[in-house]
């Protein structure tokens, strides 16, 4: 292979190396240490899947999707995302339709680029998925376990902003008469295109009046009163029940004692296709990206042959450490530099400290070119050379 | 899509439920613990690698690698195997040639089956590398570490198979000649086809020592006796040196006082074509297949562009699993069915117990259809429903 290809990797594609991989590790396991106290139940899907099934129920875009073609000549998709496949598990074998469901998962998730711009084309995400809850209360769990995994994870600064994608769509399509166009406007939310969105309501042959409440709509951000102003703006039952769900949803929080970390931000949608109910974003420090992200999905189930509620969220592994910043000291390393007649003496010396939680490198000697890199490299180098009691 | 289509997953790929899962965790994390304990740094490479850089180098046949194009026309393969990025990274960017660099990963790798026939085509290694120490130590050092993790994991009947792919190069060179025969001959030892390969000595045009020599290779499998034996077999340096390598690597297991553990066994080879010198394989109890394998690949990382020596082993942790059989009991979750009245008093009871290590389900009664079931489900269930202090 040429010298400038050899070390290349695919675009996107990246290594983790010792300290950041021991700092992914760390906050891993203390959030899903975390999930698995709320009763969460883990479980590993197939990195590859049908593009048939769980390739188009993943609403991710098309061109994002990394597909193969099987020796059976099936198109297969590196997962997209988690909530699909497991909508698929829970729906073809642990959903029982009688007591809610709740799984968890962290997986690396796969999305192509198109350009070398930073953005990875693998990333973990941390998720979890209460399948079978119609209840407000469920989304109102997802709040919170967000909340507090994100705490044990050691963050301190961070928001969630929620918002209900059902009560947009009820607003856009009644003001605008049809799906499609309710679709259009939407897209400009989704891109967080404000400007757009100004202009596209103004070229709209609308009512002043209608004109002026899908204005109003892009203020609705804030804390509980603007459930208040929201409802001044939509009329018909299905939107005020959507209003309805969030008074309930923030005082489940209160209950839970965290309201101070929620806002509420209307305009929030998402380019999972799939949401129906209430969503959320989570924001952390100088972090531009969530950091996670959430909802209610209560239309993916029927893809997979059952018709129930669910809704989960998942965090940004990659993002979430970004935010924590400093990655802490790395463990120290002892180095055991032995020379055979003392083979023996060193690893019994090994056993022993490592029993102790130490972590210890057994070495020969033989084998180190410069042993003063020895000393740069380890906290601790002990040299059990030559015969014993001579050093 | 289609109802039939609809739950399938792709040839040899699978769920891991709840249950395998948690017992899944707890071995790995053992086995993680302990070659932390040994000094080894964890790293994590991308799943997706060019085939022209690791693709090639893995040595694994060509048939079942996954393949794809990326945008810019490049072939991508999920890597195969692990050793070889490990490879990249350790030759690009961390090893600095002075003093041996420890590495160590668990990871997924992917390999297509032709059929459905049980053998996973995702499956999971844990494993660790050693870069730069060229000393029979380093090998000593990899089977007492996979002896040690195997302990820590909860295996009590495993033995270790040693033999040295040097060795094998060298006898059979000498005897037939060319690399090309050896290669051929070498064959019916991976496939572990001791009755072709006796046929195939037999057809050969040699003289009836050498003959004979061929047949009695596959005799050496046993203790320390098999090393006298197969030193009457081959008269030149390199095989010597070879079984001088096997000598002192028993000596240095000896050390560790786990020679017991392991056997010679001359014959082993691995369809790894980068392996050079002393090599093993892990067998356990039923397990038809080895759980572990490892080896020394001085030639390995010349293809990233550094000349060193290395070695390393991997242990599959779907086999390891199947060979220590029981995976224990799950852990008990408690399940607080509340109803509105009741949910800040849920909240907080369930934050107790949670932070005194329960599992704790928050459920609002109203989701569940069944209680009965909800009593099936969980190891035990509280009522917080109606006003307070009314049951």
């Amino acid at each position: 292979m040429s010298r400038l290809f050899m070390f290349e990797k695919p675009l996107g594609m990246r290594d983790t190396l010792p300290e950041l991989h021991e700092a992914k590790d760390k906050v891993r396991s203390s959030i899903e240490k975390e999930m698995k106290q709320w009763g969460f139940q883990f479980i590993e899907t197939p990195a590859l899947e049908y593009y048939e099934t769980v390739g188009t129920a993943s609403a991710i875009l098309d061109q994002q999707l990394f597909k193969l073609l099987d020796q059976q000549g099936h198109t297969l998709v590196l997962r997209p995302d988690m909530t699909a496949p497991i909508a698929r598990v829970a729906a073809s074998k642990l959903f029982k339709d009688q007591v809610p469901l709740r799984l968890a998962y962290s997986a690396n998730v796969y999305r192509a680029q198109q350009r070398e711009g930073g953005r990875p084309a693998e990333f973990e995400q941390i998720g979890v998925e209460c399948i079978g809850d119609e209840s407000v209360s469920a989304d109102g769990e997802m709040i919170s376990l967000a909340i507090s995994s994100l705490k044990k994870a050691g963050l301190e600064e961070f928001q969630l902003s929620v918002g209900h994608v059902g009560f947009v769509n009820e607003l856009f399509v009644q003001i605008l008469g049809t799906e499609e166009r309710a679709r259009e406007l939407t897209k400009f939310l989704y891109e967080k295109n404000y400007v757009g969105y100004r202009e596209h309501v103004k070229a709209l042959p609308l009512s002043s009046i209608d004109s002026q409440r899908l204005l109003a709509f892009l203020e609705l951000r804030g804390g509980p009163e603007v459930i208040g102003k929201a409802s001044e703006l939509i009329e018909n039952g299905k939107g005020r029940a959507a209003l309805d769900e969030l008074k309930l949803l923030w005082e489940i929080i209160e209950d839970f004692g965290e309201s101070s970390r929620i806002k509420f931000d209307l305009t929030i949608v998402s380019h999972m296709s799939y949401y129906t109910g209430i969503l959320f974003e989570v924001y952390a420090g100088m972090v531009g990206f969530p950091i996670g992200n959430g909802g209610r999905y209560d239309k993916l189930l029927e893809k997979f042959g059952k018709s129930t509620g669910a809704t989960g969220f998942a965090i940004r592994l990659d993002r979430l450490l970004e935010s924590l910043g400093n990655l802490g000291e790395p463990e120290p390393v002892t180095c055991i530099l032995f020379s055979p007649e003392r083979r023996k003496e060193a690893y019994q010396l090994a056993l022993h400290r490592r029993e102790a939680g130490e972590r210890v490198i057994l070495q020969d000697i033989s084998s180190v070119r410069n042993l003063d890199a020895c000393s740069d490299t380890f906290a601790n180098v002990v040299y059990l050379v030559g015969k014993e009691g001579v050093q």
